[in-house]
């Protein structure tokens, strides 16, 4: 197989992972590193011995030995450089969102489409072992009818210096629905606020509808004392939580959804009493590195010429969401259609 | 000191517990018990022997051996019942929410004040050891200004026939907002759905605005596979995790609020890869049954011939914003001024 | 079925967990209390009203209208009273152990026998519902041939000023070991240490030998800052954790026992890499309070004449592991026989 | 500074670990790296392009651009190949535990004092920045005296072929334990087992006795269903649990040590139904990988002339304990004098 030759845009927090597993990839070559900061392309030298580093994303993109490239720069950058890699004939691998507007999202994917290049966004957790094992656990009918899905994405930190925490976090979490839930939505309501004198907004609360009913929920905030990842899906048969921090069990499944056969008051309060019922189990899932399924997926998409499993699509899906939940936002939370 | 003689109305999930404490508080004496159903009275009859037992609320009101009545019955008679002890001349104890709207709330506070005796809400949580130990946190100051308040409460049970999962679990939890938060909120908004086939909302989250920024939220849900009862709360200094269901450690002061000094975006990614930054403590509190507390307090108030610290202005606070996020409810979650 | 008229000697810690269970035990009926002391007295007759309370032991073993008695006093009285109540013809509950030593407990037994009356030990764990799933998980045959226990029981306070941490806290495991392997041991190793200038000692560490190469491990601690109860159960097709401080899951069953199949060194080592492998369930279980069901077995024994399941023999298997326990102590952790 | 050109001998589990760090340690220089087995040379060539490997140990020790060699080879083959290396004048670095017996770890000290080389064990856990926040909490007093250190490390897993449990994963820590505290331990027993059919001891519970009263207990299992890695050290003022797998507080400080103050039974009694007493802080610490610490020392060593913080001395005494351990082992358990 040919090796794909990606240079990778952006040495700053998710350009070195994107570096590392592009350089373990069957199928791929790290060929290329660009980065504005010096000491950013020292750290990828003193790493990545023989691989050629930049100053220059453009230089990179129009370099000849260059197949694809990985953006891993500020979301306001991910459009203009992902076009002109794009109309070089280039592959591209976008760190999630695909873009600022949806609009421009479509624009990647039309120019995209044109070109005959593959156009993928690193939805990240969606290659989470676990988070596809909750798909086989939906797949298989167990959880029986989807309700509702509630997420929380919080810890301290203040990131994104040119996005709020929507743009962020939510992400990540949206992408996730996208990819567990077949249905879509058909309009968003926000909460938020930028707290403590910042800019942008570091909390956010989004509500999600489905026209058959589902709810969706997150709750992503950058001024949280301690780390939490944990989303609850909740079916009419059983329902599940996904923990991601806990190192032994991130997915329980509980084996009582909703039960209509209780119709006696005390009966029903006895089960408050309790902290669960039924029983549970946790499977086990690939504990692999998602990233590097990531990677691989884009070696893959290129070799078969095929669309990536969160191409451009699963990009625009994402980046709709995002904006109505700003638009909510900026409009006292009204409901968005999208 | 002379006993207070107190007859309990309703003896169904939260009746015993406050007839057991209401057996148990110096000053208090159980006088009665009343309910509707022969299996419930059965019951009340074997664990107090000795107290009289009826099938009627009514009576038990008017009976002159009776100098105070503790309401637990469901929430559309918390009004007549209380109105009725009220103007019998009884004091009187309601379970949480004071009543199903803000004009019954209000006029109950009108009329104990007309005839003097005492109104009390039973808003549990506000006695509960682990709560006043994190109001005494925020009076010491330790805390800086107060950013936000994020609570989840949710559990899998079905329980109010006559009302949603916003009247029976929020009402908790703003209670505990009303205690611990001096500003008062100006909007509240609300989402929610009732699902699988319920008559009633029995997942909602609501938010409550306030004038300083100040930020609350609320997940209630009666259909989750754990119990999980969790509050933020965010302080420019410093910030606390609430975890009614940690048996060991309930309240976490982070020493990490927003540090305004770190420019570096590196640096503040290295906070992003951490799961926590800054010690942390666990200050002990007292265990005693919230319960017990409640009940000694309504014995003080009517002993002191004072207000008591639940009273008939903070049962009508909650009340006001559980029918505004009701109503927000009903509109799509537009934000309703209080 | 007539009512077993019950007194219970001793109101210190336990004893008012005994007399409130067998007042609400049907078959049962609570006649009396004795306590030396008047505080203890006086609130045994708050809560037990039209309950004979008197101070001395003797009389209450010796009144007519007594059947049985049920022994929560200090170790050292158990085998005077519980012989006194057995010669009187009455039937004995004791609180665990059943006896200061393996020749105590074997007399209590052949008295009872010759008398024809019911001597059961209050070996509360067994009764206890997670336990008891155990046991059922074990005749299911899933967990294979079982290799090892190893039970952790330590907390901080200082109890029994009349014995040592084995007696008070190592009698709860011993007597779990006893319900759940069927196998009986062979000999017994203990270390310990009296710290901290106490006259017992106050943390032990316990080891059971058995003849088919089982071994039984239990640390006791009085000087420990937190509260650990945790049980590890191995089996040569799965293994268990048994947390009885887990509010959610206190049993959880892995999957994965020893593999022999893993012969690669690099495979196993992956093993090592990971927090768990194979999937893992929590089955449910009876979640009444455990003392409810001794009770209940004590009302039964004795109206089916026959032997209690945790009976005279239990007891003394029970006290021999103790004194065997003890005996190495003493002797430098040498294996003392049973 | 001069770079010291390292060879890294051992390709295995532990060897990478040691060659990726190795490589990035100011003032070391990743030289050489030899395995026997050829798919790990060609890992060690994938990962590290331009470094020297090769199959035998032999060679690379002797190899005069080679200053220091790292061990991460079977622990039979410490010895020979660690007392080669000082023979050679160079300077070696060994993983745990240091040699195979005392007398084997007393000689290669010898030598290395002789040879005027360094000598350093790779006690990684010593290194840890949780366990050096601990020495710092004990050097500062507050803990009061040390009354015992309780500590569990189980997995599932099957690693040594050529050693036991003990030798395997006591290692560890009986290494933290002696750099924990300054008084030296008396007598050592031991028991396990080696069950389902293995040819080494895979469970095992060690005791350490010393002479001031202090007490070490240690449980070692291959054959757990789940990772644990707690450690109690118990104070008289105060106390700490250290569990290396919480992710969010490693070390928890609990402020009642054993209060002398309690007398009354009951009140003591309150003790033992709270989860904990007093108040409990979670200092932050160091969250660096400890083997880059450890490397960093060799480094320092080297370049200083000087003894390393984990040099022969405390690999000695750490394989003394092991050898009397495992001497206990053979005889019942016996005390074994050090």
């Amino acid at each position: 197989m040919k090796q794909i030759r990606v240079g990778v845009l952006g040495y700053g927090y998710w350009g070195p992972n994107l570096a590392r597993n592009i350089a373990e990839t069957d199928g791929l070559c790290l060929a290329a590193i660009a980065d504005e900061r010096a000491d950013r392309r020292a750290a990828a030298a003193r790493r990545h011995a023989g691989v050629a580093v930049a100053d220059s994303a453009a230089s990179t993109i129009d370099a000849d030995r260059i197949d694809a490239v990985a953006i891993a720069t500020p979301l306001s950058t991910h459009f203009p450089l992902a076009r002109a890699a794009i109309e070089a004939g280039k592959h591209v691998l976008v760190e999630k969102p695909l873009a600022a507007s949806r609009r421009e999202a479509e624009t990647l994917g039309e120019l995209a489409a044109k070109q005959g290049v593959r156009l993928m966004v690193d939805h990240t957790f969606v290659y989470n072992g676990a988070v596809r094992r909750i798909r086989g656990i939906i797949d298989s009918g167990e959880l029986g009818e989807l309700l509702y899905l509630d997420s929380v994405r919080v810890n301290l930190g203040l990131f994104q210096t040119d996005s709020n925490v929507i743009w962020d976090l939510a992400a990540h979490d949206l992408a996730v629905m996208d990819y567990l839930v077949d249905e879509r939505p058909v309009s968003v309501s926000a909460n938020g606020s930028s707290m403590a004198g910042f800019a942008h907004e570091n909390i956010a609360y989004i509500t999600v509808h489905f026209a058959n009913g589902f709810l969706g929920h997150f709750h992503v905030n950058w001024l949280a004392p301690v780390k939490i990842r944990q989303m609850l899906l909740g079916g009419r048969q059983r329902m599940l939580v996904y923990d991601d921090m806990d190192p032994r069990e991130k997915v329980r499944v509980y084996d009582k959804g909703v039960d209509f056969s209780i119709q006696d008051y005390e009966a029903r309060r006895q089960i408050l009493v309790s902290y669960r019922t039924g029983d549970m189990y946790a499977p086990k899932h690939d504990r692999r590195e998602a990233l590097s399924l990531v990677t691989a997926e884009f070696a893959s998409a290129i070799a078969e010429r095929r669309e990536p499993m969160t191409g451009a699509a699963a990009g625009i899906r994402v980046v709709s969401m995002l904006e109505a939940a700003e638009q909510s936002l900026r409009n006292e939370g009204r409901r968005i259609t999208i």
